[in-house]
C-alpha cells in the first residue's frame, strides 16, 4: 500500500534534513561537538528534584497520578506569574498562564490557533530552527526580517507591517538562538511603536532570559503591548529540560480561552507529576540561587570560548559576544561558506552548525552557530584551535 | 485589538461546548456524577511508582532530567513491544513503537501526518468525543459509520470505502468509548477484508483493552493488516493517567519515519523522567498482577451499575453490557431525548452525559453514556435510582 501523507509533512524539510545529518555526526563520541544545544547537566539540581518528587508523593499521593486540568497545576501557574513580577516587573495572574509540554508545544499551539495557510507572519532572520519547522506545518507566508546587533531591523519591520497584515512577530529578544544577540531597549520600544494599533501579535520567546552573565534586563514587549503579547517560557534552562514543562502567558483573554481548549486537544494536559515536582522544587528551594550557579557555569564556558576564538581564529572571522544564553554566532570571511567549514571541520574532529537551517530563505551563508554550554574547557580549547586551522586552510586555498 | 484566529479554532466546537457545561455541573460535589471518565485512583500503584521514581534517580541521576530522543526511551519502547506479543500475539520491535505524550497526542500526530482539508476519513458512529475534536482541527470529510452490537456496520463501511478514498478508519474495537461495545472476531475479519488492498489505513485505539472482565480477546486489525494498521495505546488505564505516557505502534516504515520527525515538532519528546519511572515500574513489578486488581475493581463497579439499572430503570430503557472498560451506554424509550434526561437528572442531583457529543452528525439522540469507574457503590445505587425516577416521570409526562 501507499501512504498518502498530508501536505504538511510531505514538503521537503530543509531544517530537519540538515539537522539530522549534523546531529548524527555529533553523536560520534570521538568528535568534539559545538553543534547541539543541551543545557549543562552540571547545572541540574538533580538531588533537590528527587527530594521534591518524594515530597509530592508524601503530600499529594494518588493525585500526582490522576488526570488534571488542561490549563495546568494552579500553584505552579501562580509561581510562574509571580516570577514575571520579580524578574521583569510584569503583572500576571495564575489565570493568565497556561502550562505546556515544554515551550515547543507552546509554539505549536500558538501557531495552530493563529495561522491559516498563506497568512503572513514575521520571524527574525535568522531564527530558531525548531520554530521555523513548526511554522512550516501551517504553511504561512513567512516574512524574514534581518536581525541586527541591537535587535530586529525596525525599518524592514515597519515596511512589512505597513504593506501586509502579519498575524504575529516571533521574536527572541534575549541571547537569541542562534545568534546570542540581545535587543537594545531602543529597539524594543521601536518594535512596540510599529506594532501598536495593528492586529499583529507578538510571540516573545525567552528560554535563556534568566541565564544572563552581562548587561541588564530589557523590557519585554509585554511591558509595552500587554494585550498584544504572548510570552513563552520554560523550566528547561533554569531547572531541567527532560520533564518538558513550559508555559505561555498573556493578558489577552481571547487568546487564553482558545489556548485552554486547544491545549486539551493536544495532550489533555502536561504531566501532573512533573508539574507538581517542579512546583514543590520551587517551594522548597531558592530558584535565584540555583540560577546563580547555572549563570556562573555558562559565563565561564562563554568566556573560555570567546578567549579561544580571539586566540585561534583568523582575525577575518567575526563573532557575537553574548550577554547570556548558550550560543554565539560567527561570520566567516567573504568567500567562505559555513557549510564547507562544517564539512571540513567534521573531518578534523569538530562539529559546528552552519547557519543555513536558521534562515528561512538564505542558503550557503557565511554564518555558523557555536554552542558552549556542554563542552569541557579542554574540548573548547582544542576544538576552537582545530576550527581555526580549518578556516585558515580554506582561506589559503581561496587565494 | 482584534485577534484573527485560524479557522481551525474559530469553528463552533459542539463537543467542547457540550462537555464544558456538563463537566462544570459535574464539579459540584453535591451531585453524583456518572459523566466523567476518570480511572479509579484506588487502582493506581502510587507507592510502587514512588519506589520506581527513587530508583530512577539512583540509577540514572541527571539523565532523568536531560533532553532525550523524540521517539522515546528505548527500554520502555522494548517493553511496550514485548507486551503486544504477550497480550495479543503481535510482533513489534522497539523501533516500531513511538512514545507520545498520552494517546491524545498520538491521535493528533496521526491526524496531522495524514489529513489534508476535505480528505475523507471514517469514524464509528458514535465515537470518542476528544478524537472527534482533534479530527475537526484538520477539517476532514468525516464519514460516520454506525456501530452495531458486534462492531462497525460492515455493509455501510464497504459502501464508504467503495465510493470514496478514505485516508483512515478510526476504531476502538474493545469496550468502546462511549458505548462499551466490543467487535466480534467476525466483524474484525470482515473489516480487514474490506480494507485489504485499499489505501485506507486503520487507526486502532485500545485504551481499555487490558481492562477485560468478561469474554476473550479478539484479534487486532494489526493481525490481519500489519502494514496498514497503527495501534494507539496508553498507560493511563493500566498504571496511571497523570504522567501522560502513551504510544503509537506500527509496522509501516513510512509512517514511523514521519511520526518521529513530527513528534519532535510537537514537544521535542515526552517527559523522560515519566518514561523512565514507568519503565522502572514495569521492570520491578508484575503488570499482570496490577491489572488483575484494576479489573476486579471495574468488574465490581460495572456489575453493581448493571444490577441497579436492571432494578431501577424502566424496562423500556435498554443498555449495553460491557465486557470491560469504564462505560456503558443506555438508550431511552422512543420520544425521550437524552439531553432532556440529562437536564432533569442534574436537577435531581445526578449527572449523566447525553450521547449527542459522541456523534459527528446526529443530535437530540436517545442514547447516553454512563461511567462506572469512580462512583462509590452507594452513589451508583442512589444515582441510578434517581435516574430511573427521572426517566419514569418523563415517560409519564409524554403520555
Amino acid at each position: 500500500m501507499k501512504v498518502n501523507f498530508s501536505e504538511r509533512v510531505s514538503k521537503y524539510d530543509f531544517q530537519g534534513e540538515f539537522l539530522d545529518i549534523i546531529l548524527k555526526a555529533a553523536a560520534d563520541p570521538s568528535l568534539t561537538s559545538f553543534a547541539g544545544g543541551l543545557p549543562n547537566q552540571g547545572a541540574f539540581p538533580t538531588e533537590k528534584v528527587r527530594e521534591a518528587a518524594n515530597k509530592v508523593f508524601d503530600t499529594m499521593g494518588y493525585r500526582a497520578l490522576q488526570y488534571n486540568a488542561a490549563e495546568g497545576y494552579r500553584p505552579l501557574r501562580e509561581k510562574i506569574a509571580a516570577r514575571y513580577k520579580k524578574t521583569m516587573g510584569l503583572d500576571y495572574t495564575a489565570d493568565e498562564v497556561i502550562v505546556t509540554t515544554g515551550s515547543q508545544q507552546a509554539l505549536d499551539m500558538f501557531s495552530a490557533c493563529l495561522l491559516n495557510e498563506r497568512d503572513q507572519m514575521i520571524v527574525e532572520n535568522p531564527s530558531y530552527l525548531a520554530a521555523l519547522q513548526v511554522f512550516h506545518h501551517y504553511n504561512p507566508d513567512i516574512q524574514a526580517v534581518d536581525l541586527l546587533e541591537d535587535g530586529i531591523d525596525t525599518e524592514q519591520l515597519a515596511e512589512v507591517v505597513k504593506n501586509g497584515d502579519p498575524k504575529f512577530l516571533y521574536m527572541i529578544p534575549n541571547f537569541q538562538n542562534p545568534t546570542g544577540l540581545t535587543y537594545s531597549e531602543e529597539t524594543r520600544a521601536k518594535v512596540a511603536e510599529i506594532l501598536k494599533g495593528t492586529n499583529t501579535l507578538v510571540l516573545e520567546d525567552n528560554p535563556y532570559g534568566e541565564i544572563r552573565f552581562a548587561g541588564t534586563q530589557g523590557n519585554s514587549l509585554a511591558y509595552y503591548l500587554p494585550e498584544q503579547t504572548a510570552l513563552i517560557g520554560t523550566f528547561s534552562k533554569i531547572v531541567a529540560p527532560g520533564m518538558r514543562v513550559g508555559w505561555i502567558a498573556t493578558k489577552n483573554k481571547e487568546l487564553l480561552e482558545k489556548f485552554a481548549v486547544f491545549k486539551s486537544s493536544m495532550d489533555l494536559h502536561t504531566s501532573i507529576l512533573d508539574q507538581m515536582i517542579i512546583n514543590q522544587y520551587l517551594e522548597d528551594n531558592d530558584l535565584d540561587e540555583q540560577i546563580v550557579g547555572a549563570v556562573e557555569l555558562y559565563k565561564n564556558k562563554a568566556t573560555k570560548m570567546m578567549e579561544c576564538m580571539d586566540k585561534y581564529l583568523p582575525e577575518e572571522v567575526s563573532f557575537t559576544r553574548p550577554q547570556g544564553g548558550m550560543f554565539l554566532w560567527a561570520t566567516m570571511p567573504e568567500g567562505i561558506k559555513a557549510v564547507d567549514v562544517q564539512f571540513e571541520a567534521i573531518k578534523a574532529g569538530v562539529v559546528i552548525l552552519a547557519g543555513d537551517p536558521f534562515y528561512e530563505y538564505d542558503r550557503e551563508v557565511r554564518t555558523m552557530r557555536l554552542n558552549y554550554s556542554v563542552a569541557t574547557d579542554e574540548q573548547i580549547e582544542n576544538g576552537i584551535k582545530i576550527l581555526g586551522d580549518v578556516i585558515r586552510k580554506m582561506m589559503a586555498e581561496k587565494k
